[in-house]
């Protein structure tokens, strides 16, 4: 269990995205669990999550269905890993759900994210008035970390992110 | 979590290894968590386990070196998953530890368990006299399950237990 990812942070394989969010930790947690929530702010705009799926436990299931603004569908499948309520919740597309090794990615035109393998862990830590929020996205080799950073990994969590602001902020 | 692989066993995909077994679930649980019990029973003679590192949590590092009986020495790493002290342990070498995605296996001549991915669940249920002690791999593929399968899954962890019961037995 990790609560820093300063320390074990490797610049080769990893990626991070750290903001001071003006939300409180549960509902940071809220909008990653709830599929209801979760579908309306975690594509950047004009992409769209139209299908979710939660099990909410060490090897359940963690399911997406991503649209393209051409109306494309391409679902996601991984596995939970570690859930610490309102603080850590981790996950990976290595493994399917139940724990059993994932197939290996394959080219996927439109859809470059399913073309590798990693393991994503979101920590929540609560300010007196909001939460740090942290992303640490781990591969295993050079050429899919720079993949993910060349997608523009930074630009999409963030416009993720605003959007699960925004979508707080008009409940 | 999962109590019995009956109802979840994939014949495809899967191996699985059942026995009854003349020992507490405590010492079985000892022999698979302990390097230096481990080391003792864990390859099937004339091969040797020669190094062994437990980290024994989520995300932990299960480490092993086999030594054939021509000397060469095969490092095997994976990552834990599920740990119920006595009862059940679940690993995987398609994360390294701190649940990285693994690379892919690649052809290891004379250590094909190298050459395929897999998650291996050990089932502990404590009987009147005794354990019943079950073994369940998941493989992402047919060819991978066929692989171990003919590798001799099953003389493989029958000799090994054999040897487990044996080392118990003489301490």
């Amino acid at each position: 269990m990790i609560n820093s990812i300063t320390d074990i942070f490797n610049p080769e394989l990893d990626l991070s995205f750290e903001r001071i969010v003006d939300l409180p930790p549960e509902k940071i947690w809220a909008a990653w669990t709830t599929p209801d929530l979760l579908m309306q702010w975690f594509c950047p705009l004009p992409w769209r999550t139209v299908a979710c799926e939660i099990d909410l436990k060490p090897g359940g299931k963690f399911h997406t269905v991503m649209r393209s603004p051409e109306g494309q569908e391409f679902p996601n499948t991984g596995c939970y890993l570690e859930i610490v309520s309102n603080r850590r919740l981790v996950w990976t597309n290595a493994l399917d759900p139940g724990f059993r090794p994932a197939k290996q990615p394959e080219a996927s035109p439109g859809h470059e994210c399913a073309e590798f393998l990693m393991t994503a862990t979101i920590l929540l830590e609560p300010l007196a008035d909001g939460t740090k929020y942290s992303v640490w996205v781990q591969h295993n080799d050079i050429a899919a970390r720079m993949k993910h950073e060349n997608m523009g990994f930074e630009e999409g969590w963030g416009a993720a992110l605003g959007q699960m602001v925004d979508m707080h902020k008009a409940m």
